[in-house]
């Protein structure tokens, strides 16, 4: 599979459909197969001691599974979640930026699946998974 | 199974322990098997269109197996999400508040299952479905 | 939602599109909602230990989202499982059919979702909970 | 993380331990991280239209998270599957064994969790996807 934007048409597009985001990801890598999204882990993000919340991680995870997405199909708003399943393996590290790296597992007619691991930055061991499914419009060929 | 604390006492707790959230969510039921917790939608759940937000239905799932867990087993910090699966079904409704009805399924010496399931107030059908794990820290018997 | 099929056309149908299983499985109950299916255990069925194996439970699982799918869009061979999660909570108990009580939460234009939860016949506490979601040909109104 | 069985013992193991599957199941790979397992389709795997079944690809992918984890413990009966989640993504081909390389997320205390992606033999594009939890017996260290 072919990308069809870049890392950087990705952010400017990310910034204008999810602007009360825009603040919390940055699109470090596209192409047709693997994705990478940084968080900038904020006060906002954080759980009593110190670790990231629940949902934030959700939130990366599903921003990295719609972009691996766009990066394919292109500018598409209609796109939704419909299931996502998530392991919480690790505490993250406190300080640290996470990092998902995202494998597209399958762009079909109408859904796509991709697979996420997510890191506290500089780290070997995941501290999350997370599976995303994605409803898309059919798309013209 | 029987329940330790009170809907009221779980409110008191939970803004206590999530002080961040507390302006979010309101424990109305809580009792040894079921648990109904509302979320005050507001504009920072909100996604363009006026969806609420996957990242917010899931803090809703989760903070609904929390307390159906710590209704049973007394307040206890040390309790933390290990897996959770999500299904999106259909389109909350704009300008109502998110009612999630939460099933304690098992509570076993390391694990509490829950399913849970989220309406827009006063609909029928449910706009989304999740089942969380939660590992326990071994209890005192 | 209305059922288009009862028990006895759904069990005969079950016999005809999967013959290899039709020993395994009776359609107790079947309507617009709600499906009960039992799972005769047999010999097969076990592991070592006297416990049912997980994958006659997937079996189970995935043979009653599939029923209580087909009841309201009737006999259609195209429907295939794209997703599932599964959670196992309990041994099953030893000598004791299985009974999988499911619900239909959604059935959209190209989804269906099920929450099926499952029991040792006359046992209060589920053995596991699954989550079934099914792609559906798109039909004809 | 260290293997502590080769792919040999391990394949001895598992006749042992379930003399059900032995013939279904070839352990090819194990190390500490990466396990690959082959699943030798018959017809007792298939659905009419020569698909291999749902059930049995639960089976190939509950077995590889089992040997993905006992390749770190040890011979240990008392492990036993606690959540899955599966997405399948296409139809395997007809006539060629399934394929399943597994990878090790997480060695805790009390749980494991697996990745493992299910290709047809000599294909790129995965068949399914699954995410194992096994609970495991606390371990004298």
């Amino acid at each position: 599979m072919q990308a069809v934007m870049t890392a950087e048409e990705m952010g400017a597009w990310l910034e204008q459909v999810f602007p009360q985001v825009k603040d919390d990801f940055v699109v470090e890598h596209v192409d047709g197969v693997n994705t990478v999204m940084r968080m900038m882990v904020q006060d906002r993000h954080l759980r009593p001691g110190g670790t990231v919340s629940g949902p934030s991680m959700f939130a990366l995870a599903d921003v990295s599974a719609y972009v691996a997405t766009m990066a394919i199909i292109g500018k598409e708003a209609l796109t939704v979640t419909t299931n996502c399943s998530l392991d919480f393996m690790r505490k993250p590290e406190a300080g640290k930026d996470l990092i998902a790296k995202t494998q597209l597992l399958k762009l079909g007619r109408t859904l796509s699946v991709s697979n996420v691991l997510i890191y506290s930055e500089d780290s070997e061991a995941p501290v999350a998974r997370a599976n995303m499914t994605y409803a898309i419009p059919p798309r013209k060929s």
